[in-house]
């Protein structure tokens, strides 16, 4: 089948998937897959530029690949490779960093959020960060990017490299990756009020049993203004039933958002089905989880062979760039 | 024989050397590899951070190495090799930006220096300059880095990256090369005032033919305060004598001494005396050049067997720093 271009996405070994990666990224890594060639990758080297110990790094890089593979990822379909492993994107941004004005990185608004963050570590490789992610796209010549509106400029930073590099060499090596409007639900961890994150400890694991699933929801924040049981209650402000409309039916839903209003259904009852319906929901997924566990060497075969195929790509990009630049 | 230790050195592919290549780094080049394994490196990647074009990059890179060659460095004994043909160096580089301040490479002096000397090409590879350049000899584990004591501050930095990088993983995958204090004497071109370099124009050739040399040789600025040839001239200020101090016989150089001081020799005179002696000390490498110059092939050839054998030692480095941080 004749799919419509290439996708390359990243994310950083986080270990664990929870349901925020879930909704904002892996449900679509496996729903391109139909459409596009995907390329995916485990951004080892981007997580050392904030990083306070990689002493994780090996098992989160393992826990976040079994997931995406549980949950649908194709290795045989998709390239699903480790950043670190292809040496050639470190080059590329090597040579990127030569037609990148430093004033262009230290002002943007992404550098400056992260100097706020880490104010004692803004090493070199920080600032480089978005000539890296340049180096990501274009090393695998992606058509297509799936980006959230709020990160259109750091795909519009990777295209100006583009134009620079191939301006500054008179040639057309690289290629300008397009924007992939992509929808990222903003999810909440379970205190109802931040986005859900690990290091917030507000997240709720995929591969949680369903008791501790059950245990996590039971525990979410919902309408702070329903204080007893028969206080009628607003879904719209309830970040359970933000959650219900993933993974809920339409027909319960609907009667979820009529009975809460009126107090006919209690939060405890509405969190119990929350619960259940991610239990089904993530039952399959579990199952395959389990089993792929069973044995952790193939899980890093199917990123060594994904590696492979990543280098392939890289290194024919890389022929090119050298050729442009003129490299002897 | 056993060696002292290993010595890395680069140098950026400026093409045809000229007297101030020859006697502040080739001559000694060739001498260190009686005691010192070394590696040699062309280095067209620093090239990059500030060219205007890279159309010259391989001319100038064949006429550096063949110059190199001709002039004694013995390529079955040295590793000679073009930087960008390891691309490991621009990976260590990567891992290295992670651990090195960005504070740090914007207050070094040189990184100043070079901002002023090109205030519209500041661009973010620049600034990483010195990171490149730690990568460069740490990557090969080098023992001792030739440098002169205005240099020291940049092999310091490079001692300051490898104990940050070595304290932050916890390990000893990197070594401290040590500073092999070297007398480069300061070569004045022509004008006798700056500095030899191709791009003043101010240079001699050491593959100009006779009469070109001979010919540069005559057009060079003496005591400026010698007017007549028969005002007595001072020798301590005239860039002949400098030169003839480097390649006149300890017997004719005290004569002259004598004879400039009293007028008893004549500026012309002088100048043929020096031409002279620099054609006859030229004249086996003029002919090693020249036959080298018969198969370019060839000298490729060796700069691809260096480079192989450069990549061996690189990849090491790599399997150890990889390792170190600890990489899935």
């Amino acid at each position: 089948m004749t799919k419509k271009g290439r996708v390359f996405s990243g994310a950083r070994p986080t270990g664990r998937q929870h349901l925020g990666n879930y909704l904002g990224a892996i449900k679509n890594y496996v729903a391109m897959q139909d459409d596009y060639d995907c390329v995916y990758c485990i951004v080892d080297v981007h997580a050392l530029t904030t990083m306070d110990t990689t002493m994780e790094l090996r098992t989160n890089t393992y826990d976040m690949a079994l997931d995406w593979l549980a949950a649908g990822i194709r290795p045989e379909e998709s390239i699903v490779f480790i950043q670190s492993h292809v040496p050639q994107v470190m080059e590329l941004h090597t040579y990127l960093s030569m037609v990148t004005p430093l004033g262009k990185l230290t002002d943007l608004p992404t550098f400056k959020e992260k100097v706020r963050q880490n104010p004692n570590n803004v090493n070199y490789g920080l600032v480089g960060y978005p000539v890296l992610m340049a180096a990501d796209i274009v090393l695998y010549k992606a058509d297509y990017v799936p980006v959230g509106i709020d990160q259109a400029p750091h795909l519009e930073f990777t295209r100006e490299c583009v134009r620079s590099f191939n301006y500054r060499y008179n040639c057309k090596a690289l290629i300008e990756p397009q924007m992939k409007a992509t929808e990222f639900p903003k999810v909440l961890g379970i205190d109802g009020v931040q986005k859900m994150g690990k290091s917030l400890n507000n997240h709720i694991e995929l591969a949680s049993t369903p008791e501790e699933t059950a245990k996590r929801v039971m525990t979410m924040v919902t309408d702070p203004q329903r204080l007893r049981r028969t206080d009628p209650g607003n879904p719209d402000v309830c970040n359970v039933f933000s959650l219900h409309k993933m993974f809920t039916s339409a027909e319960d839903l609907a009667n979820i958002n009529v009975e809460c209003r009126r107090a006919g259904i209690g939060c405890v009852d509405c969190k119990k089905k929350l619960a259940a319906n991610l239990n089904s929901h993530f039952e399959p997924f579990r199952a395959r989880r389990a089993e792929l566990d069973q044995k952790p060497d193939h899980i890093w075969e199917i990123l060594d062979d994904g590696a492979i195929r990543a280098r392939k790509i890289a290194e024919a990009t890389m022929v090119e760039v050298r050729e442009a630049i003129g490299l002897p």
